[in-house]
């Protein structure tokens, strides 16, 4: 069984507090949307994904335990809707929840106005819903996995493949299972993977803190890496594919992730190792024709300069800290690897679905 | 004035703590040889050139002081050479110390057989010799300095260039002045700095540390940025040249230098920006054809995993450490530097006098 970054079953939902981790593996119970806030807030929980479901499941975990009992049904749609509002409070800039919420709160509206509809059955159309969606996001990494996995073998002469990836794109980050690391996961699953090297993704370490706590979690043979060694690693261990997650895919295919995953993409094309993006369709943005025009998150200078609260670079040195870069199509020379099926750039535009276009 | 790892006059020398940096900059007397054992035993100095100089020099200070007073020559020349030997066993694998002594043991034993020579003679011409190499070493670099900096500015379009470097080859790791870092040093005294990259280097940070700490001493401007940055900086901060150190040169051209190097060669050709390697001819070693004769020494699992002692990765997760890669004379476009002029790798052999290739 793989890492789970939160356990759910109806009326329950607990989560594996990151914050602990890799020292400590501690799951929290969630028992309703003030707790689920919380987590949030406190980066219990992270990865856009796995924040807007953590939300979603704490509204239906306390819908479940009764909450705006004897109410009509005009009044649980206001406790859904403000509950909603409150939850995207917690991280204000992850779209995700505040996707979800607004989602989440038209299907709670229109439900409440359907004529046959009471307080009883909207509750439990929204705890389907939020239950939908965590059986969605699990279901679109195992898809991404399976269509992953099978692209690499086709792909490569040997029979075991060698992986190299970076950040963190697993159950960490996502409902479960993950994109790029679920892309791993199948490999594994299906006795084709000799071995995986993850970066440990400077400045802020989610290769050596998070990966690498998952792939120990599930046995997977890997090596940390620092990100400068990953050209030696492709020059001396036999490196058969790079797959790395996405934050955004635009419409030609262009894609930011996180910072270093540019220079990957450049040492992979070197060494002729295909690369591979994972990332569920509701990465792409078609609505942006090229990278250029993805806005750069600069970061606090202190996730360089300090490491647990320590400061290890000199005083006054100048520091430039790019959340993410751009890796432009051509050298996505592997394929974007969606739950939908694995594309070249220049077919991904065709390849998605009229509702992902915002048609 | 620029940093100084070491300050000597005759009779007096004092070195900077580097175990203090970047948090204090301390210089401590070395009275003698014993002092000089212990401050290259506590790793106060590093960097092969400053061992061997910091190890002479203390040898030198001491013999001014009197050491071996009222002896014959003989009786001073086994002084010098015991001291020699002790001194090598501070750092038994830094080969600049255990050269040194070879060669001013050789000297000293020659001049004592000389039949005028008498003991003080023996001492003065020790002391001079000691001095001699830490003059030699410090003309060396400015020479590279000099060098490298004139064929930056003819190969470049723009009358100030930005420069990015790797790992910290300055005042901290020479006798002063430094090889990359003296070229960037050169460039700045002569107006012609725009801007300086310097990567954080991991994972034994002496980017961070040392070449972030030297830049901010020398008000040079600099920023510090990860490793995993070097690509998306040369896309967007017009990086005119990258400028490294070298731990070996080979006869084709092949280099050897600190993990990331070769990776940094890359990105470099990648955007068609000039690499050079910058080294003085004594690191060239002509008794190997390629660089796949170079060992790559594997350093502790520790460097990656931990920072100050507190661990960061996951318990569990395997390591792999290379100190250093190779990056071949292919991607060296700019040229290697040396103290006697710039060469592409082709011409390296032939531009090198006989002494350094061993005939």
């Amino acid at each position: 069984m793989s890492l789970e970054a939160l356990r759910y079953r109806r009326g329950s939902l607990r989560i594996l507090n990151q914050l602990l981790l890799p020292q400590r593996s501690c799951y929290e119970e969630i028992g309703g949307v003030r707790q689920g806030w919380e987590a949030i807030r406190a980066m219990k929980v992270r990865g856009a994904p796995a924040i807007a479901i953590v939300g979603c499941l704490s509204l239906a975990v306390e819908l479940h335990g009764g909450a705006g009992m004897g109410q009509d049904k005009t009044g649980l749609e206001t406790f859904i809707r403000d509950s909603l509002r409150y939850l995207v409070t917690a991280r204000p800039t992850a779209v995700n929840m505040a996707r979800a919420a607004e989602e989440l709160g038209a299907f709670a509206s229109q439900e409440a106005q359907r004529e046959e509809a009471t307080a009883e059955s909207l509750r439990e159309s929204v705890i389907q819903w939020a239950e939908a969606m965590l059986e969605k996001d699990l279901q679109d990494n195992r898809s991404i996995g399976e269509h992953g996995a099978r692209h690499l073998l086709q792909a490569s002469p040997q029979d075991k493949v060698t992986v190299l990836t970076h950040c963190n794109t697993g159950s960490l980050a996502t409902a479960g299972y993950g994109t790029a690391l679920g892309v791993i996961r199948s490999l594994h699953a299906l006795g084709h993977l000799e071995h995986v090297y993850c970066t440990e993704t400077r400045p802020y370490n989610q290769g050596a803190r998070l990966t690498a706590y998952e792939l120990v979690y599930d046995h997977i043979p890997a090596t940390l890496i620092a990100d400068s060694m990953v050209s030696v690693a492709m020059k001396e261990k036999g490196v058969s594919a790079v797959v790395v997650g996405a934050d955004r895919v635009v419409a030609n295919g262009d894609t930011a992730n996180k910072v270093g995953t540019y220079q990957l993409a450049i040492a992979a094309k070197h060494h002729e190792i295909p690369f591979y993006v994972a990332a569920p369709s509701t990465s792409c943005d078609l609505s942006l024709a090229e990278g250029a025009e993805i806005v750069i998150e600069e970061r606090p200078s202190q996730e360089l300069t300090d490491v647990n609260g320590v400061r290890i670079a000199a005083p006054g040195i100048g520091v430039w800290n790019p959340a993410f870069d751009i890796t432009p199509h051509e050298l996505i020379t592997g394929g974007i690897i969606t739950e939908l099926g694995v594309f070249c750039p220049e077919e991904l535009r065709a390849a998605l679905p009229g509702a992902v276009k915002g048609e």
